[in-house]
Order: structure tokens, then sequence, then C-alpha cells
């Protein structure tokens, strides 16, 4: 459970970041897929800490060693184990940390769930296992083959794109380094993390994401609608408060007779309102969802906060921590939405 | 999977709106606890059809029968089936639906999907299942004693309460048919929803839910925290397209500084923008979160669509639907709530 | 868990033998397959009791209600609910029983776990169960097609078929009522099990699976092996103590040079020592397996036992029991074996 | 599913014995457990290739490195991620299997179910997997505390301990190579295999598991049987072909008069054929029960097989593999039922 998503196509993981290794266990891979290991270290490299001047100066290679599960370069269909080192650990960076409740952070819940807890650098609760989700995307996009998957920042703090995704280049996307394909709003968002850094402050933002291409049928209804998998996998993603597709939040607000997508004739819809899914399955229409994360909870200003015996204690975190998490987040909300639609494709041959 | 919802108390159901039953099966429900069937039925009664002018007029009893797992009175820790019988069927409302698919239901994906389907009434994909999940959480809900889960209308179209949650009376949720707790706003909400229903329109609006007094500790790191399976939940009730918690997606606009819960000496948290979970466990501060509901999609006006050989055809909603979903989605809401909370309750006990 | 087996193809149950009606949950059936009822009926016919003289003498019909999942006599992917009522269920007949633990039934062990139990007929211990089996497997069966599964009555406490199973004719197998294809070893058989019923007695045995013309590669390796499934599944049944395949536990005592099964030129084996599987993977040969059943423990002969307050008492069982197990058995490993089978035919297609 | 193994306490691994590494994922170990790594070694080395005479020559140390889960020695409560590198790899020994199918192993069912495999040593078949199991198994006997698990070799080819397992003195386990207690017999064992390992054959065998001092009620009903567990377990364990538990087959042949375990008036039972478990639960007497392992498929003999192309051709196993595989699997099945028994506890402890 806990440590494991997917039911075809399933990652299990482990890993704390001051550990000697994260790493995981894809299950279900088919076999006889050529893998391109240049593409899934691209996807680290993209989520890698120390990438630019608007992410942590913390600063790990993040290579993955696959140790089997691949012959000849090719999937076995047997489990594929992974291991990312921890070659940047530096455990005295949170000496100061041993018992100190962090606001905003998971360390009081560990704490009081486990009765014990690994105060390096969060322990389990560190964004750091996100690296080992990359290498499960990574190795689900090539599973998916022809859909296509395109991930980018849509707000940071209180800027934001203003045009509908049909209108932006996703080439882009990683053409600068807050990964917006807009770029006079991503100029503008840079500048805007660059300042709150300075100000020892953090700030929050969204990432849209968009999947093309997807077949018809991929979801399973009632439980386990093509969405509401999506939004799991989101919301487990550290700092997401949010998730909402197609009309989403803004739908709520709407009449019938505006929000319904209307046919073409060869099923196609004139309007995609429905982002691309009806009732828990795709119907060959663009899927696309927005993902909310809150600010980064570790500031570099003084902040009153209580340690485990409940005393007051002022603590101020040290430098190298992230502005603003969304740039480093967009590689990551691709590699779920490819576990999600790779676990439903398995799902769908299974039963055709 | 499909069709199961839980881990250690699982809610496994079927049927379509127009067989003879539908139902379900709790599995994992702990032994010894004296059902109270009559708050079981109150939950039923509040999410049945005819309840009110502002709900469809269809009219079913949605009475439960327990078949298994309850033995004078008491849970035997044995699975508890259950049906509800289909009492006002009418297929003949639906034999013009035959081959005709409705614009933003899930008539053409099943058909895509599945290569046939049972076009009465949505077949499974009606939110007739529903009333299946309100056994399921009105069972759950005496699992969890002393925790107390509110739902409300929060919003109707445009029209919203625009206080927090904290200045709202619980009690006054059911003294009105639009579930709304601020009765000024709620006489707004059930005017707006009579003149769109005169439109042949609906309209859609939103749920908050507020879970109080919840242990500290529940949910699991990673892939089964606490928010990420309240949002897989949500996101699996009809017609939901957005879910947010804690700041949701205002978080996203916010600063570190801003956002952050300092502590209390107690533990406790002097803001709770986190939701009541920090790392996906709860904290033991109110839970809270918001649900986005589309407007319902089967009009009373002439919308044009196709049918299954890309037919352009005209149809028209008949009679008896909901235009708007929200006052009866507020007991399912619950239910569902209800059925996470009782999951990780168990799985917290397990390993303590 | 506890109450559902299988992955793709899963049977989730309820049931106690006195209450209203029993009855389960088939999800992941492909669409579109064109259901035999009669065939569904005539398994339930063959377990059903009162069915034969040497049988329980307990008479229901046990007419099975497809609730769902069903559209115009073809499944429709989704699930399919259904019940059998319980027409004579009789509970003054173990109204003596409301305190008693019977020796080798599971009263006590449900006492102790649950604190309370449904004393009626061994509540969800009973045996009737299996009726929910008989209707899962026959549904699998039609999933499986072209694949034979014959099961049959191979001993009868020290009575046996002594030859190799090649050598029996399966369409004997319902030529007589005891479900052996050897008919004089039938004719002992019968008279053995009428014997010992004279004397208030019961006897144990074993059925003996094979499953032909299974396709190569079902079974997943590692903790999904077929045969551990297969294993799983018949280790299910009531009063089994015991599972072997291939060459079993015989197998323990031979060479490798005297087991190992040496291939022909077209990957099939000159022997099958091995039962079809090998490394937990189906080969293409046949699949055979035996199965050891207990004696039933209620005796028409007095026993001495406890209450719940550990006073000794007397207890007699009374009219309507089997005196053996077999015959009414070898429907229900046949019913494990097709969902298990149908079970890893979706779980291979997922893949390819 | 296929590479994971438990629900609550539960064990995922990877591996290939010609990899870089196997190696695994426990998830759900409960936090604050004081480790004791050396009883883990301790176990590690008891399976261990190399060990003595009547064991493979080849040598690993099989050192296990824990990388993740556990602080300052205890568990934390998060995933437990280890590994097992490989160090005597040799790939050249089985260069001349590259294209070979061996009689009775599993390479013509991988190749045929995958499409392709890995040759070296078996590749995902190997039992080098079973040393991940050793890890889950002594951790998991560190969750049981008080439960005491005893495997024991009962037969190898036609000698075979003639006591029951009360006169057995479990201490004398591992004062012989071959792990039988009863050291007259054990000697007649080693020679036995020493014989036939020189005539480059091997030998079937069987273990026998004590459990003992299980509380009363681990097991769920119906399909997740304690037996039922544990058969499948053991079924999953290379070289398996038949499990048995109490009165196991010789139950078959029995009459229930015989067979009932009769109570004393404090709920244990005078006898115990039924095995310490009763309706799928465990009622507080021993569990015993019986695995049957098949001969070794490699044979230091020449053997005539068939290459991937339908070709015969002559091969013969070099070197270093075990005549009996019955000794090292003694602590294979005690591991698998410590994961089994662990599982249980949480679940019980779940509903509480």
């Amino acid at each position: 459970m806990s440590n494991s998503f997917g039911n075809l196509f399933k990652l299990t993981t482990f890993g704390e970041s001051h550990g000697p290794a994260i790493g995981g266990i894809i299950d279900g891979c088919p076999a006889g897929i050529e893998l391109d290991f240049e593409s899934i270290q691209y996807e680290l490299d993209r989520r890698r800490p120390g990438q630019s001047k608007i992410t942590t100066q913390r600063n790990e290679a993040d290579q993955v060693d696959f140790l089997s599960g691949i012959f000849e370069g090719k999937t076995t269909g047997t489990s594929i184990g992974f291991q990312i080192k921890n070659t940047n650990q530096k455990s005295k960076d949170y000496s100061h940390n041993t018992d100190v409740y962090r606001p905003s952070h998971a360390d009081y819940t560990y704490d009081k769930k486990y009765g014990l807890r690994d105060h390096r650098g969060g322990g389990r609760s560190s964004a750091r296992e996100t690296a080992n989700w990359i290498v499960g995307g990574a190795v689900a996009k090539q599973v998916l083959k022809n859909i296509q998957i395109n991930a980018f920042t849509s707000s940071v703090g209180e800027i934001f794109i203003d045009k509908p995704y049909q209108k932006l280049d996703f080439s882009k996307i990683e053409s600068n380094i807050v990964r917006c394909p807009d770029e006079s709003i991503a100029r503008k968002m840079i500048e805007n993390i660059e300042q709150i850094k300075k100000q020892g402050d953090t700030v929050g933002g969204t990432v849209t994401c968009v999947v093309q291409n997807v077949p018809i049928g991929l979801g399973e209804p009632v439980f386990d609608k093509l969405h509401a998998q999506l939004g799991k996998a989101m919301l487990s993603i550290n700092a997401v408060k949010g998730f909402e597709f197609g009309s989403g939040f803004c739908g709520a607000k709407m009449k019938g007779s505006e929000h319904n997508d209307l046919f073409n004739t060869n099923g196609s819809t004139k309007t995609n309102l429905s982002g691309g899914i009806q009732g828990g399955i795709s119907n060959g229409m663009d899927i696309y969802f927005r993902v909310a994360f809150k600010p980064v909870a570790t500031l570099l200003q003084k902040q009153q906060t209580i340690d485990s015996k409940g005393n007051i204690v002022e603590m101020q975190g040290k430098g190298r921590h992230d502005p603003c998490v969304v740039p480093r987040a967009v590689p990551i909300v691709e590699a779920l939405s490819a576990m999600v639609l790779a676990d439903f494709l398995l799902q769908y041959k299974a039963r055709h």
C-alpha cells in the first residue's frame, strides 16, 4: 500500500534523503521494450537539484543504476530494481533540527505517528523520493509510446499564463528555467522567484499538464476513474494542495447549457470542458489538468516553533532550499501521469 | 479494483439504475459494533431522489436490506452484504436513448470501451451507484465514533458562502433543502436553482467538508497520503471536476511566510492552512476540503448530438433530473470521507 | 482481502447459511460474453445439497439471480452482482448449538477472534459459501472457452483409483453419484460411504483435477506462480488439508534423473511430472493436481465437547449432513480452478 | 502482484542471480523495533550456498545492506530497502546455456511467455531470489517476538523421520548439515545425498515446519485462511510440489470419529489433527505442515534436450549445484512462515 503506486504497472519505493540510497522496483512492465536510458537520465536531470539559479543549490548527480529486469538493453518482463545513490548528504546541515518540529513540515506528524523519526532532511517525507517517481515515469513513457505528456508551469504566485493551452508552444517549455512555455510570462516568473528568494521567502504556483493522443477507453468505471487516479497521483506529490481537470473549479460556476461538450459526427467534441474524460474513461480528446503547489515551508527567515518537549525555539532554514518548487515539479507531474496511463493501458489490454 | 474502494475497510459494489437492484459488500468492518440502522436509513434519505422541489422528482424509497455479516444487531466481523431494490425503474423513459450518445455523459466512452452498453439511465455510470456508498459510509461512521464529519453546500453557480467555516453553524445544514448552513445564502441558492430549473437548464456548485476530532497519525506516507485518498474518493463521485484541501488553489498564490502554520506549545497550530494534514498524516487540527461539481449534463432543452452511427440527432431530456446535483451530493461527500477515515483508522491500529 | 479472490477476475462474496441470502460480485469479467445461464445453473446443481443418497438430505434449490453487469444476455464489463436465496434455513436445527463449540469446527476460533459469532449452521464458516464460488467459476469457464477442466473423486477413505488419469474417461464422471470416472471403483466408494453413514460417521477423500488445453505462458513468476495460486484456492475450500501438483509428495522421493521431463522437439515433454507448470508458468502440457479433504466434522454420534464457559457437554449432530464431502467438492474444485485460470489469462493479455 | 508478497507486512523483490544485486523492499513493518542485525545475517548464512559438503560449492557471502527505513538501529515505520550484492556471478558458467532449454527448468516457459529471457543462471527464476525472502522473514520474526518457528528436514528421498515432531529436540536441527533433528536419521540422509551427488544425480525431500505459541485468532475467513496463505507461500518456493498441514493427505483416509479434535475444558484440544487451525483461524495449538520438494533439475549427467529452434542438443550441468535442495530450504520455509504470520498479526490488530 503506502509505498506502492499502481496496479498492473506498479512502482514500489524506498529511501530517505540522508541514507545511502533511494530506489524502487517497477513491477509489471511488459517484456521486450528496448529502453532508452538517455531519456530516463534526461528526466532525472530535469528534476535534479542545483540545475539553475532558481532551484536549490544542493547538487546531486541523481544517476540511476538499474539492477535487474533488463537484459541486453530490453525489459525482460520481470521486476526492474533500481537505485539512486545519495552523494551529497551533508547530515550536518540538519543536526540543528534534531528535536525541532519545523512549521508546516511533516516532523510533528511523523513523530506522533511512529514514536520516532529520522530527522535528517525530513527522512521519508523528503521530496527526494520523487526522483524514484521520475524513473518509474520515464519507463512508463516508453510503454506508452505515442501518447504525449506535456506539463509546464502555469503560475507562480500571482503571475499566471492567461492563454488557453492550445495557444502555447510546448517546445518552449524547456527553453527557460521556470518551464513556462510563454516566454514573456516566464521572465516575470523568474524575476518574481529571484526577488522572493532574496527575501528568504518562498512562493507557490501551479503546474498544468496536457496529455494528447490518448486512446479511447482508458480508465475504469466507478472507483478507478482515470481522473480519480490522476488526482490521487498528483495529491501524492509533496506540497500539492489541489487538483482540477477539464473545467475544474470554474465548471462549478457554469450552467449545463454552457458546459456540455457537443459531439462532432466522428465522436470528437466541439468543446472539451470534460477534459478528455467522460464517466472516468478517456474519450480521445486532450486530457488536461492543473495542480496547485503551496509555497515551500523552509524559509531562510527566522521562525518561532517548538521542540518535541513543547519548548518554544527559534529556527532558520539554512542554505540549500528551493524558493519555488514548481519548476522542478513539472517532470514529476509528467512522470506520475505516465505511470497512471501505463497502468490503465495494461488494464485495458487485459480485457480486450 | 474498479468496483472496490478501500484497503482494510473495503466496499465493493454492483448495480445499474434499471436492473432489479443495486448493492454491495462491506469487507473488513470490525466485529461487535451495534449498528444503528435508523442512522443508515437517515443518510439514504438525505441522498434519495424526490426529497425536495430542487431535486429530481423521481421517487425511490431507497431502502437497504442487509443480507449478512450482522447477528442480533451487531457486526460479526464477516462481510456485510446489502442491496437496495430499484423500485421505480421506468425503462421506458430511456427507450429514446437506445442509440444516442448524450453530450457530456458516459454513453460514448462506455460504448467504445466495452463494445456495448446498458443504455437505460446510464447503466453502471448512473449516480444511483452512490446510494451504495451512502450505506458504506453510514457503517463507516459507526466505526469512527467520535470523529465528526460535516459537509455542506458552499456554492451554487456564482452564489457562495463568504465566511470561513468556523463562523458557520453546522446544525443548520439540514434546516434547508440546499444544505447550506448560512440561511440567507441558502435562500439565494434555492431561488437560483429554481430559476435555472425553469429554463430547463442545470447549474454546478461546490461542497465543503469539515472533519473534526480526528486523532493524530491517520494517513500513510508517500502514496497513501490521507488527502490523496480523500481526493481520489471525491473525484470518484459523478460530476466532480476538482478537489482542494486546506489553502488549496489559493495556497499556490501565497508566500511561505504567509502560509506556514506556526505551532502552539501543545502541538496544535495557530493557523490551519495545512488543512489538518502534514506529510499526508493527520495532525489533529480540523481537516477541511472543497469539491467542485460541474452542472448536470441532462438538460430539459433541445440539444444536438449523435447516434452510434455518427448521425446527427436532436434530443431533449425528459422529466426527472436534478437541476443541481450539489444538495444531494452533500451526504455522498460525507460517506466517502467516512470510508477513507475508517480505512486509515484500521491501518493505524494494525501497526500499534 | 478476506472475502475477495483474484486480481483481474475477482470474486467478492458474502453470506451465512442462515441469513436471507448469500451472494457475490464478479469484478473484471470482460464485456461481450454471451452467458450460458443453463450451464451456470448446471454447475450449481452439481454442488447442491440433497442431490443423492450419499449427500446431505438438506434440500435447497440454489437458484442464482443475477442483478447487474449483464444486458440483453451479454456481460457489459461492469461488476456482476448475484445472489442465491436461502430457502431452507431451519434455524431451529441449530438452536441446540447456541453456546456449544463443536469439535473440529470453526465455532471456537470465530468466537475467540471476533468476540461473538453467528452460531446458526456455522455462520460465515459454512460451506454454503461455496455456492457463490460455483457461480464465479461458471462465469470464469465462459471466459476460458477452450480450456477443459475436469475434476473427479480420486479416493474415498482407503478406496482409490489406481490408474493414471490418462486412462480414465472423463465423460463418466457424472455417470455416478460419487463422481468417480472408474465405475467399479465408484461402486466401492458409494458402498463405503453408505456404510459409514449408517454408523453415523463420516469419511475423507481426495479430488483430482486435470486442466487441458491451457495456453503456454499463464502464471506469473515469483509470488504469483500458477500452482501457488491454485494451491491457495484449493486450501480455501472447507475441509481441505493438502494440495499437490504434478509428481507432488511422490516427487520428494525421486531422483532428478527420474523426475526431469525431457523435451520433444516441438517443446512438449515426454513425461509430465512437472504437472504442466515450470517456474510457475504453464508449459502447455496438462495441469493436474490433487486435493485432500478431511472427513466432515459433524457426526451423527454422541461426542463430548465444551460450551463457551468451558463446561463439558454432550452433543450429537442431527439429520442433514454429508457423510463424505468429496462428491460435492468436485464442482467446487473446478470452479476455483476456472477462476484462477481466468485471472491469469487476463493478466497475460495485459502485457501482450 | 507478481513480485510482492503480503498485505500489511509486504515484501517486494527484484533480482537475477547474474545481475549486480538482488534486493527488496519491506513495506508495513511497525516502527520502533530495534533490529537484531546479527540474527538476520545468521538466517542468510543458513541459506547461503557453499555452507557444507552437501550443498552447492558456489560461494557467496550474501551480505545484506539496508538502505532505508531504519534509524539509529530502529525501524521507522517507513519502507525498508535492502540489497544483496551478487559477488560470484561467473556468467561464463552459463554461456553454454544461451539457447538451450534445460529440462524441468523455467527456460522454456519464460522464453515463450516473455519472448526473451535472461539465460544466465535461470534469470529471475533462480532460487537466488529466496535470499531476499530470508531477509523479509528475518525481519518478520522480530515482529512476531514470542512465536517460535522451527522447520527441519523430515525426509530425503526414501529416508524419513518416523517420529511425531513432539518427540524431536528442535535444538538439534542446526547440529548437522542436513538440518534433521533426529541425528541418526540425519547421518543416513547425509550419506544418501553424498552418494547421489557422486552419481551426478539429485534427490528430493520434505521439510516439516512447526509454529508454536501462536495467539488464537490469526487468519482471516473465506479466502485468506491462515493455512491457505501458508500454502501459497510454500508453493512459491522453487521446486515445491506439495503442501499439507495437520493430518494432511493422511486425513483424507480417516473417519470423522477418528479425526475430530476433542476439546479440553480450557479450549485446547486433546489431539491436534487440525494442525492448529480451524476455519482458517489459529486456535492456539501448534501449527504444523509439510512441504514436498522435487529433486533439483540440474544434473551432472548428460541429458538430451532442445534449443530454441527445436534442435536436439546434449547438455550436462557444470560444477556448482545442490544435490539436494532441502537443507538450504529449511530457513526459507521458516522465513515465509514468519512473513505470513506477521501479516496476519497486523491484520488482527487492525480490527481490535
